[in-house]
């Protein structure tokens, strides 16, 4: 329709989501999932303090939030020890990758990421016209010496790696990222996605601290503090980054109930250690109930596990078969991540009620053909 | 600093931000304000509704929103008549202004939009390498021949009109408005915000109702529902332009909290004409309250009502001693607009407040120099 003016890279993007949401689902269905471990959100809830300062901040929502995120930029910057200055807020990292894509991402920009890793940043750098190198993972995790190499080989400006990974959930420790790092050609960005950090074993030598100016780090509200709907992270980088976000953020962005609530659940670490332990527990749990079925659950630092169900077509049948008895999960798109299903952890009910539908359906065999177990 | 591989339109953008917050202005002050009746935020709260369902949505914050906002964008397109695929939310009309620059703006692309209107439309215009041509106000209300003209002379694809008019409070009626979009380049979109139409007087012949495939209307839930801590608004438009927003818009941009709030804001009708009612009320104490100390008020569709000082030197002066006791206001920055201050409707007793401070100050005579009365 030419009537209206859209630019070429708008015109020619494809309608696609990075995500198809579980309410959209539900409405297909025709009724609501029973339950719902498919998108990684938190089963243990929110601090008290957030709550409580959530609630106070509605009685203020006729104010605008604060733009600069003062208090709790601030709030921030004490944890890691750095400056006001390298810290921005964004509405949840999704919004945070959307803007290093767009300081740093032209038509034709080369950007290095994983075969099957998060599907908004590809989002964010289609939708800027960049041209995607997706180097394959290799034994389930990230292969960071390809990802390096592809980098140098495209003279990308802009890298991902997320850290414990999503979808797979395993990890690379501190020397293996610091190695790296280092490989890295000299002018190009590195986003580390650390929406998971806080489940990382200590063993993993994670969380990286870093002061190499090309990295910008990534961190979430939406996972161990439990405030996925409320939209909010921030990225920790160089002062020259933080002042390419100001040029382009959208100020007032950062809601102020999410702001709010964000810097009390922060001042809450007790909470977010309970929430630790009980994902732990939980995995553990998942860890068990494959091996009674016989399946291979993945090792996890995050806040799921990855089931492999053997090969794509059994996966797919697995899927299906959940969400036929009302179970949302998702899965990887692309071989060879998609032997798996992702399975977030549920509170002890819900691991329960997981763990009984996954054996009725593992066990009842054959289903569309496709022998499960 | 050659190492950051930031695009060109990021490397040259200026480090500048739409508006200072006064959360800013009182760290540099030192001290709170005691009034705050500058950005146009209610003083009149949320509907009792929309703070019951923003509770409720709290206890459920740990899931993502509904990247599809379908209840929300339903209850919308019904209220509109319009179908939900005319429909795209945002985190306040700020963002969807961003959206629709980044659909139809490239860098050299001619945008018309009027000296002195809302900063935010003009930020995301540099932010996507855009060239501004603004036309002057007339008589303190957008000039909507001269911007027709010039969209026409400079063949721009993007206008902005703000109906009712920020900062000035002017508005133009529905038939004149019809006459301008008529009056526009067949490819051509008009952003049409309307922020603070439910402000606007019935006699004005506002809302406009139109289907002309150019326009997009723009409505927010920050003022008259007030919510501008929130972040949400939404567009009206063409489902050709609703899928360009949904092929660049950040798919879980806007919060649970906000969805469920302006929900339940919406099917409060009641609530929202009980602000209007107040507002128009406000603007009649700042009408008469103007004419008793010998300045001239501007006739306002909104909620705040710009008040002449006389020429700008005067206002700034206004301006800055209002501030010095305590009050938030804003200015416009341009001539001619800038012989006004810039004052929200407050309560009652925050009007009694602001009489009595402006009174002081007026009549305290000659104040830096300059006499303001």
């Amino acid at each position: 329709m030419t009537r209206f003016p859209f630019t070429r890279i708008v015109r020619e993007l494809p309608a696609t989501t990075p995500f198809v949401g579980p309410e959209a689902i539900e409405r297909e269905r025709g009724e609501p999932f029973r339950l719902r471990v498919g998108a990684n959100e938190s089963a243990f809830g929110i601090s008290p303090r957030a709550r409580e300062a959530m609630r106070t901040a509605i009685e203020h929502v006729s104010w605008y939030n604060d733009p600069e995120g003062w208090d709790l930029r601030s709030a921030v910057a004490h944890r890691h020890g750095v400056s006001v200055d390298e810290i921005c807020l964004g509405a949840g990292i999704d919004d945070l990758l959307g803007l290093v894509v767009r300081m740093s991402v032209e038509p034709g920009t080369p950007v290095v990421t994983s075969l099957g890793a998060y599907p908004t940043f590809n989002y964010h750098v289609s939708g800027y016209g960049g041209e995607l190198h997706r180097v394959s993972y290799r034994d389930d995790r990230i292969d960071l010496e390809a990802l390096a190499a592809k980098a140098s080989e495209v003279r990308a400006p802009l890298v991902f790696l997320a850290n414990p990974d999503n979808p797979m959930g395993t990890w690379h420790d501190a020397a293996a990222v610091r190695t790296f790092i280092d490989a890295l050609p000299e002018a190009c960005l590195l986003i580390l996605d650390e929406a998971y950090v806080e489940f990382a074993p200590e063993s993993s030598g994670l969380p990286v601290a870093t002061d190499d100016p090309r990295v910008i780090r990534m961190r979430t509200f939406s996972k161990a503090h439990g405030m996925a709907g409320a939209r909010i992270g921030y990225a920790v980088a160089h002062t020259a980054i933080i002042e390419a976000f100001n040029k382009i953020r959208l100020h007032f962005g950062v809601n102020r109930i999410a702001q709010a609530g964000a810097l009390a659940s922060l001042e809450d670490p007790d909470f977010v250690a309970w929430v630790v332990e009980e994902v732990r527990k939980g995995r553990e749990d998942y860890y068990a109930l494959a091996e009674d079925l016989g399946l291979r659950a993945l090792t996890s630092a995050t806040n799921f596990v990855a089931i492999d169900a053997g090969d794509g077509a059994r996966a797919r049948t697995l899927l299906a078969a959940l969400r036929d008895r009302g179970v949302f999960v998702r899965m990887p798109g692309v071989a060879p991540l998609e032997r798996c299903i992702r399975v977030t952890v549920g509170t002890g009910a819900e691991r329960a009620q997981f763990a009984e539908i996954l054996t009725s359906v593992v066990r009842s065999g054959n289903i569309s053909g496709n022998t499960l177990a």
